[in-house]
């Protein structure tokens, strides 16, 4: 079924109200009158309507409402390095489709193509993480936004999170299925919101300084391997983010 | 280290000779000559070498030898859809860097973009396989071929592979950690070459027909769910790909 993002306070009554491209795309549809489509309210619950239009604005009528079945039962924060060209339209795209809770952009030492324009590029980046919200069904629009550099995205992460991983090319003992196995383990689970919160660090094109690395492991923070072989920038935050979602039962 | 690729019929003596390409490449790098790169002979060994220049034709003299760093200890086969544009490039790189070790590409009743020249689709697909592969670090150059219909790549991988998964957006049940849990556990596990090749089956846009995923199960493969999120054909086998090297523990 097609999907809308709206926000809960666009929720009246029994009708909902879509901004204005979202009514000039529904329109060009040419719905049957009882053809179902879906309203998310951009905060797990999903509106499943049909196409009504009143003085008041509103233009989708509420049949029923449920869960979003496309939220993940853990919060995934992903910090990633500026990169080159379409690097990060991808990353944010198939971290959107793995289930990622936040994307935050940082600078960091090897970062060979920090943007000019950092506003505009976040805002891009926005616009492919609600597209592709919608395409695979997700119920929130994960939000993009610029961390500045490495050391404020380390304090925030080890604030915000239980778990923080840095992923590292130069580290050798620490594997993901190490970390992951021993956070998930039903012994170590909480319940609380912020056990559930888990962030990852990825680097730019050239990786990280070793430097880089330590100040990230003198506040706390793992450093991870993601195995022998080497992964591009883009790759990186997905196939963590793919493992992430398989351990924790929601792939 | 920069890396090359060779046969294992190039290593002469102790040297290897390297393609006209490559000994075009390796000329231009300018390097010093103590300068060490690799040429790994495609078969899971590296061999570290430094600039040599021989009558024979040889351009690399081996100062040593190791297996490949790279290579998972589980073999597998993706079978792709053909899809539109660029997507099985990117499918086709992330497949490599992840651990593929052969790509298989069909035709399906939903496909929308079957190719008109299949081999010079082939070929550039292959091509990005080799370009990564050296990047990657892999010990071999995962093969890309066409393998035609639905059902002959059924039929391949029933044949060729002690586990067959079909990712089918309407399975509901059978999730992906389910079936690897099940397999890769103590018991069931297997020493020969087969036991460890897994075969998975991705479809294009659209998805499969119901009666392309029976046909599946009705040759004993089973359909399978990468989750709740609706993934784009060219992020099913990458996220399919990093739950198996994750679960086997090659990532």
């Amino acid at each position: 079924m097609i999907r809308f993002f709206a926000t809960p306070q666009d929720v009246i009554a029994k009708s909902i109200k879509l901004n204005e491209e979202d009514s000039k795309h529904i329109r060009t549809l040419r719905l049957r009158p009882d053809e179902q489509f879906i309203v998310c309210d951009g905060n797990g619950t999903d509106y499943v309507c049909i196409l009504g239009e009143r003085t008041d604005g509103t233009l989708a009528d509420i049949i029923s409402k449920r869960g979003s079945h496309g939220e993940p039962t853990v919060v995934c924060k992903v910090y990633m390095a500026y990169s080159k060209g379409d690097r990060l339209d991808f990353a944010v795209q198939k971290s959107v489709e793995l289930g990622v809770h936040e994307i935050i952009l940082f600078e960091s030492e090897r970062c060979v193509a920090v943007p000019r324009d950092i506003p505009k590029k976040v805002a891009r980046l926005q616009r492919i993480a609600l597209e592709t919200a919608k395409q695979s069904g997700r119920g929130i629009i994960p939000a993009v936004s610029s961390g500045g550099s490495l050391n404020s995205v380390i304090d925030d992460a080890v604030k915000n999170s239980a778990l923080s991983m840095f992923f590292y090319e130069c580290e050798n003992h620490l594997h993901i299925k190490n970390v992951l196995e021993e956070h998930f383990s039903p012994v170590s689970e909480h319940d609380d919101h912020t056990a559930k919160t888990i962030s990852l660090i990825t680097g730019p094109e050239g990786g990280f300084e070793p430097h880089e690395a330590e100040s990230a492991k003198s506040k706390g923070i793992l450093t991870v391997s993601l195995g022998t072989r080497v992964l591009r920038s883009e790759t990186a935050p997905v196939a963590a983010l793919a493992a992430i979602m398989y351990q924790t039962g929601n792939l």
